[in-house]
């Protein structure tokens, strides 16, 4: 019997793989789980959104073009125009999701054995598909005493050997909600002219920045244009992470065509998807306002009802809707399954990503989780309830 | 300002690539253009599959399970035993279209370096998604002499080296409608069980063998079930090219693991792609009939009209919708740039996708093109005359 590749041996599982099994089990047992695990929001997909589904005109369910619908690249260049964000369509290249944008943002930049700075905790998946392409993650340690705010710029020029060849930033990001100042970006922006590296910059999150600090998009700063390559989805700011809608920005022709490339060998995005989301780009701006103000609520009220449980502490997200919280425990892998397995309170439990698959370094975050505050409040009230009566009760508790 | 990857680079381009710019400009002169390029049916979607997505009900586009929603993979295992193909929905895993399916099983099968052995000509991207994983295309040539069938078994086993990990087979073949007989399947399946090697099977033409003799899957093969990876994509039996939904089958676990990290990593194939493909496998008899008469008369028609032309000359296709063409040219390339960039017949002219393109080896395929029968019987009829009036006056014509 043929046996897999090394490749796919060395490819982290999903952070949350072991619980799923045991949240089902859970369920089974007749037990509500709140899923704060996954960024997969409550929110309703806009009306627009499903009724241009609801609507298609089409006898063919054609391919579409290897770069996507010209309308929708033309719509998302205007988007980005009131972020001032000064791109073209012929700049835009629509991938299926923002993972596909991410992949072949790796393949086309990185050879094997090239490497990437990324600051951490960081998406498990950016290690996922720099391991697909053969490239290296090295990571710079964010903490959460310091609200995982960007590491000095030093420790990102330590790391830079002759095989670095970018950096990566999650911005607003995913897990720790932080957000970059002005200061930060251009701390990056410089080493990244000064090495000449790619400024890979995934801001999935734009929509959501909450304290009224400015969005610095990459695209921001001055004299690295050539350098920038930007990650979108349409996923998460209108609620439809299913439709499978991403886009790969960049001024780099050279870098456009060896993506073309892949996305020619792979035909097209879907197609469906792409209708949705050009619809989706009408969306009313109650829409988006009301989508906000819950995520603000939703946030001041998890972060508060978190530092309240005695030995819980987690900073004050700025963006996306992710929290990094440290909790008094021994091993938060094993508290989130304990959580699962052997706890419940009034007939619940909850389920939680364990910080630890967020750090490649073995041992950083093992008494931290991400919590996505993707549930209305009177779930995350009882969440909150939850992980109360958990912390009193469980055994490995530490302080 | 950073370039590309080295891999980026050496990613070939379509076959057609550089002549889509030719076809825009012929448009845009007003004349015709007759795609018989590509691979996309202009046959109607089943409207089952169209009145599923006019009906959702969802209010939220959600992620999907990696592996894909359940009662797809159940209803994908019926319709397999339907094809004697004895494989549950524990064995199927929905990808975004053929494409990633091949793309999951190089990346979970193959490291850099390794080998797989290909009868060419053989479908373009497998070569591009072969570069992706690092691996190397090792061709056994078919030829249009014998009717493009399955090279002597020896040719395959003198390019077995300690790199060899499996061997691609199209069944019914892209570009060349030839399907592959017991005898031949099972010669290799004997080296496949003799050297343990990975057979990936790509069978997405399967609805379409028009001669009578059987469909031998992969899955009928005695004694080597752990090590077939079946290719499979609703997009061609349903026209639906564009939902862009496939399926990597296997029933080795070792590999599904692997595919799974690789799934995991992008999230979700297309939601609204899986619940098209899901109401597509309840297509009415009478639609599959029907598309494979037209088919079956389309190419009896294209086939006869080929064979007329002094100096073409085309074997008959046995399956899926494509044939490989033997041209009276010097070069096929420069033949298709030309008739779309120098000839029109009555405001009308042809696109197809030169041979070239399906070889790696340089050379091969100078005078032969693919020709897709995905249009209408009026239209071929055109198409036909077309390329009869231009090797009439082709400056580059040999016979």
């Amino acid at each position: 019997m043929p046996h897999s590749s090394q490749r796919g041996q060395s490819m982290p599982e999903s952070p949350i793989r072991k619980l799923v099994p045991l949240a089902d089990k859970a369920k089974a047992r007749g037990i509500k789980v709140y899923h704060l695990n996954i960024g997969q929001p409550d929110i309703k997909t806009p009306q627009v959104a499903l009724d241009a589904i609801r609507n298609i005109d089409r006898e063919i369910l054609e391919y579409s073009p290897s770069d996507g619908i010209k309308s929708l690249r033309s719509k998302l260049a205007s988007y980005y125009h009131t972020f001032n964000i000064d791109v073209t369509e012929e700049d835009i290249i629509i991938t299926t999701g923002g993972s596909e944008a991410v992949n072949f943002a790796f393949m086309s930049c990185l050879d094997p054995g090239d490497e990437i700075i990324v600051p951490e905790p960081a998406y498990a998946n950016y290690t996922a598909f720099a391991i697909g392409a053969g490239a290296v993650v090295c990571p710079v340690v964010s903490t959460i005493e310091e609200g995982f705010a960007l590491p000095h710029i030093d420790k990102f020029e330590d790391l830079i050997t002759p095989r670095t060849k970018g950096i990566l930033i999650c911005n607003p990001n995913n897990p720790t909600g932080y957000l970059y100042t002005r200061a930060e970006m251009n701390k990056i922006r410089d080493l990244v002219k000064k090495y000449d590296l790619f400024l890979f910059s995934d801001e999935v999150y734009r929509e959501f920045c909450y304290t009224g600090a400015p969005y610095i998009s990459a695209f921001h700063l001055d004299g690295i244009e050539e350098n920038i390559i930007l990650i979108d989805s349409v996923s998460k700011r209108y609620s439809e992470c299913g439709i499978r809608i991403g886009a790969l920005v960049t001024k780099n022709k050279d870098i456009r065509k060896s993506v073309m490339k892949f996305c020619q060998a792979r035909l097209s995005p879907p197609l469906l998807g792409q209708i949705v989301a050009e619809a989706s780009m009408d969306t009313p701006k109650e829409y988006m306002q009301d989508t906000y103000d819950e995520y603000v609520e939703r946030r001041n009220f998890l972060i508060d009802g978190l530092n309240r449980i005695p030995g819980v502490y987690s900073p004050i997200p700025m963006g996306a809707f992710y929290t990094v919280a440290r909790l008094p425990v021994d091993d938060a892998d094993i508290f989130c399954s304990w959580l699962l397995s052997d706890f419940e309170f009034e007939g619940q439990t909850v389920m939680m990503a364990p910080a630890s698959g967020f750090y490649t370094i073995e041992g950083l975050g093992k008494d931290e989780v991400r919590i996505a505050y993707v549930l209305a409040k009177e779930d995350l009230k009882n969440a909150l309830m939850v992980i109360q009566k958990a912390l009193e009760v469980y055994p490995g508790r530490t302080l």
